[in-house]
């Protein structure tokens, strides 16, 4: 018995029919991203480790439990002995942060508008709407002197123009403001004040938590955690001044797109760079893990990655989950072909396989079986195919320069001479 | 001094205009595969290593040196413990054949046509057109019973249209046949025969290649080894009679799409899996790496990888190496953007953003400054991102709901009503 492969666990294959939602959706995104003036960019698969250390924190969950490592030969082959760890990127905005410091951008342009479509890699136990390998779009806006409410305003507008385009039935925006380094650090003290009575009571995890990065007790999954957390009394006056006049400019923008949300104070996301706005868009569809995607400004993280000032704000959306919560996910039939050639006899194969080509390159999308097979079995190829036409040769035809054209619609069929055979199906295709 | 990050070594950052121009490809790629019945599939990023070992072969260069594979903390995160080796891919005919055999797709179809579009990983020593992350389009045409010689032209066929449409200007057609697993046995008993007298010349890998796989000798890259394999005297005197005449109907099949090849008995390709039909699609603007890509039969994987007996041929294009080998790499300038929108003043901006989302909701590609800047620079801004339009708005403007409309091809300049203007670039625009 010989061993049987598998995709490996947390990873799918994405096979044709649903090859075809996953395309519509990329195009859809370059479609409404472009509008709003936003550019592809691609970055690698793997990156320094250090970079998302720097980035996401230390004390993230990713760094700390969710990065898949090249291993040192691996990383050997791949950087010629220079003996760095690499990574497979966990998520997409430090190496666009990366690449934007690298390609010196900031000395191009005033404001960059970014957005990446590509596969992302967490060593996550996997579960509904949680993979090894998962898929994002994303949209970083990133430029000296760019903190401006109505960019925030803007990234989150074209983040929900994209979902409506491509027929997310429902979802909801949860909008939250951290403020700056300095409100962020009021913010963790009046944690901990609050946290203080019941730390004992918290997880081991969280424990360690309490003085590294309170923070990320918030987003605590553990039962006994999320007890303490729901007590919490949490509110803005942790902000300066400035912190809330911009919290209040960015809503005030939102209002005037007409764009719903709900402040939600208790979320401070799972990654170290936020600062002021912070945003996350879910749906009823997706239960328990109901995140379609989030986002939010991190002014300072260009500097930190040893880049100029600049300020930048993002989103990323997870595909996958966007699939999901499409609430009838429409498997389409495969790509539809015009034309299945039917060969009657082997004789007229060669002949055929030439009309294919001809055909083809006249934009009508044709296929036709090679192996000597009947007639019946080659109509019912056909219908399986979903094809518009069928176009039927023998010897007997060839010699004649004729072609029987059946349309598999109405069910008419006609004799017509062979050379006015694609113009005949153009006709009706519209081509 | 803050430590600035770099993409790691043999990789690359696709850069906006850039990305165009692989977006373009991709686009030609999926029309031109579809018309010829192909259909998208997408596989993970990395794979069980030893599906790589029993496909591509152990001897081969990709096994023996060029592997990436993910540490063993990282494969085991990724997989929750089960301990199995994992590979970044380095190159995409066995995953698809191992997605083929785990969807039982030959119960479904007597011939499954697929293509894909992705990213390669392979850790060599990085030079021109070659790269440690690197990218492949590829197809293959698997299905019980599938030996055909049409097929083997229809894909040869269909690697040649694609390269055409993308106006790849030259491009030369090596072709090649293995034979059945016997000629390859008895190719490999002639070879050693030929090889024996100069066995101590070979290099250390070769002398170790001439037990193990003869054929790895033919791809050495040194000096001394390529001066002996000069000297072989090869022809297709161990191929049985069956492969000669279907090799011959291959290159009649060509010969009718007035497809012109170039024999080659010496090439073998680096790959253990390929039988009867072999071929290599090169261009002479590449210089000495000059292969654009390269494919051929592989009637056996399928069942030594666990499955059904079926055939297979298929082929893999270098995405970096076409981008090289297009004549001239026209770098596009960026996405056009139709409307630049200029406020007059600072009290104006809520008014104009509120009109942006307007125009982008009716598919008008806009942009607009929202950091408070002179009329210059704002106009300078338009003109370096070459819109085609620009509006100019201020408070005044807004209070009598006009703006002025200035076509940046013409010079000419209106004020209309606001309402208008969307029709008014529209109708110029023809969307």
């Amino acid at each position: 018995m010989v061993k049987k492969f598998s995709t490996p666990r947390g990873t799918n294959d994405i096979y044709p029919p649903q090859a075809l939602l996953w395309q519509e959706l990329e195009t859809q995104a370059r479609r409404v991203f472009v509008r709003y003036g936003y550019n592809e960019i691609r970055t690698p698969i793997f990156e320094e480790s250090e970079l998302f250390v720097r980035s996401v924190g230390q004390t993230s969950d990713i760094v700390q439990k969710q990065m898949l490592h090249l291993s040192p030969q691996g990383a050997t082959r791949a950087q010629g002995g220079a003996g760095l760890q690499l990574s497979l990127r966990p998520e997409g905005t430090a190496p666009i942060v990366r690449a934007y410091i690298q390609d010196n951008m900031d000395k191009k342009e005033q404001l960059s508008k970014l957005f990446y479509i590509g596969a992302m890699f967490r060593g996550e136990r996997p579960q509904k709407g949680r993979l090894r390998q998962f898929h994002q779009i994303g949209v970083e806006a990133i430029g000296p002197d760019s903190c401006s409410p109505y960019l925030d305003a803007e990234v989150i507008g074209l983040c929900l123009e994209f979902l409506k385009n491509i027929q997310v039935p429902m979802y909801q925006l949860k909008l939250n403001t951290l403020g700056t380094v300095e409100d962020k650090q009021n913010l963790s003290k009046k944690l901990r004040q609050q946290l203080k009575p019941f730390k004992s009571e918290l997880c081991p995890d969280c424990q360690n938590r309490f003085d590294r990065n309170v923070f990320r007790i918030l987003d605590c999954k553990q039962k006994a955690c999320r007890q303490i957390v729901a007590k919490l009394k949490l509110d803005y006056t942790h902000l300066c001044e400035a912190s809330r006049e911009y919290y209040r400019k960015v809503k005030e923008c939102l209002d005037s797109l007409n764009i719903r949300f709900e402040e939600d104070p208790g979320m401070v996301r799972g990654l170290d760079y936020y600062t002021q706005t912070v945003f996350e868009v879910c749906s009823p569809a997706l239960g328990s893990q109901d995140a379609l995607g989030a986002g939010g400004r991190y002014d300072n993280l260009v500097a930190q990655l040893g880049g100029p000032q600049a300020d930048a704000v993002g989103f990323a959306l997870g595909l996958e989950r966007i699939l999901l919560a499409r609430e009838e996910p429409q498997t389409p039939s495969g790509q539809s072909l015009d034309v299945f050639l039917v060969s009657l006899d082997e004789p007229s194969l060669a002949g055929n396989f030439k009309l294919a080509q001809t055909l083809r390159q006249q934009d009508i999308v044709v296929d036709m079986s090679f192996k000597p097979a009947s007639v019946k079995s080659q109509m019912r190829t056909a219908n399986k195919k979903k094809a518009r036409f069928v176009v039927i040769v023998g010897q007997e035809e060839q010699r004649q320069g004729i072609v029987t054209l059946k349309d598999m619609q109405g069910g008419h069929q006609q004799q017509i001479a062979v050379d006015h055979c694609e113009q005949a199906i153009k006709r009706i295709l519209n081509k």
